[in-house]
């Protein structure tokens, strides 16, 4: 059985998941819609910080999130600002696909990331992606143009959405530029915990 | 001791409250959005709409909400739009502080709204609500231009969100224009129904 195509993000109260530019990305807002991740142990492990962390159900779903996960797909400003960002040991484990006109090699990381250079467009990276993630899901990365693409154009089956308790009032939203008007959605799961609300939603054509 | 100040929406996926104009106010996505107070036993039974109607949490967080509140205040283009649109017996039954500039004697209706036109700005209508609440609780009625304007100037210590699982696109957005570096929100609750996730917030200043 092929797997589900999904993306997993955190969202400020009023719908933002990014700051407007990237040098806000270590700002105050930036940490405080993250908050929720950085104490499990699930982000320490991928991150290789050490032990310690906290468990419970936040660190399930982040584990759960990284566990159903057989490609990623991305876009090329998020790999572009990652390529700079992430350790050695990139925290993907999994292949990941790049959206962009650049042509590139492989570039291969030690821990089980290797990063793909597609150059013909958001299906062509998803096939690719479905193909080697087999029965796990394929996740879309970000960044956040990027997923909306892929929401667009009719891509997405699932999403996640951690619903942190902050307010940016300006910034990059999730949703900036979707069409509503062909997009329908159903409430899946919708599971609070003490920092953030996890709401899951499927989606499907109106 | 004094009540809270509180306001509670529905509040779209994508952070909009209300369509763009008020004739889309009977439209497709405005209905989705409250399509889970519609079927609610509370519902019926506030607009005289007969008997029958849905139990359970979603009943009974409607219900919470309108005993918890001892007054109203709200703008003059919610109070516009209502006066044509509510029944004779108005659904608040407290008294309701209107922000305008118009001048108007008190509007009595039965069931125990009385409209209340306040010419002296957010803050003296808000006094004059506390007042009158006793150690009920405020509700900042809307629309979201003048719940923005109370939590702009802090005078709001909490509020709850239906987050309803629809995408508007367009519309009025609840939190457009907030003073984000201003306001910090701790999450209070968060309670799933099948049909839509209840956030619930304090506010304090930064």
């Amino acid at each position: 059985m092929a797997g589900k195509v999904f993306f997993s993000v955190s969202m400020s109260l009023d719908g933002f998941i990014a700051p407007e530019s990237p040098e806000e990305l270590m700002g105050r807002q930036w940490m405080e819609l993250q908050a929720w991740v950085f104490p499990l142990r699930f982000f320490r492990e991928n991150l290789k910080l050490g032990g310690g962390g906290e468990q419970g159900r936040d660190n399930d779903i982040a584990r759960e999130t990284f566990e159903r996960t057989g490609a990623s797909v991305m876009g090329r400003r998020m790999f572009d600002a990652g390529e700079q960002a992430w350790p050695e040991e990139a925290p993907f484990h999994t292949p990941v696909f790049v959206v962009t006109h650049e042509k590139r090699d492989p570039w291969e990381r030690t821990g089980g990331t290797t990063f793909h250079f597609v150059n013909d467009g958001i299906e062509a990276a998803l096939d690719q992606a479905r193909e080697t993630a087999g029965d796990r899901d394929v996740r879309i990365a970000g960044g956040g143009a990027t997923i909306l693409e892929y929401v667009n154009a009719g891509l997405i089956d699932e999403f996640s959405v951690a619903v942190s308790p902050v307010l940016f009032g300006r910034g990059v939203r999730l949703f900036d530029g979707v069409d509503a008007s062909r997009i329908a959605l159903d409430q899946v799961r919708s599971e609070p915990s003490s920092r953030v609300t996890h709401l899951t939603y499927a989606v499907r054509p109106r």
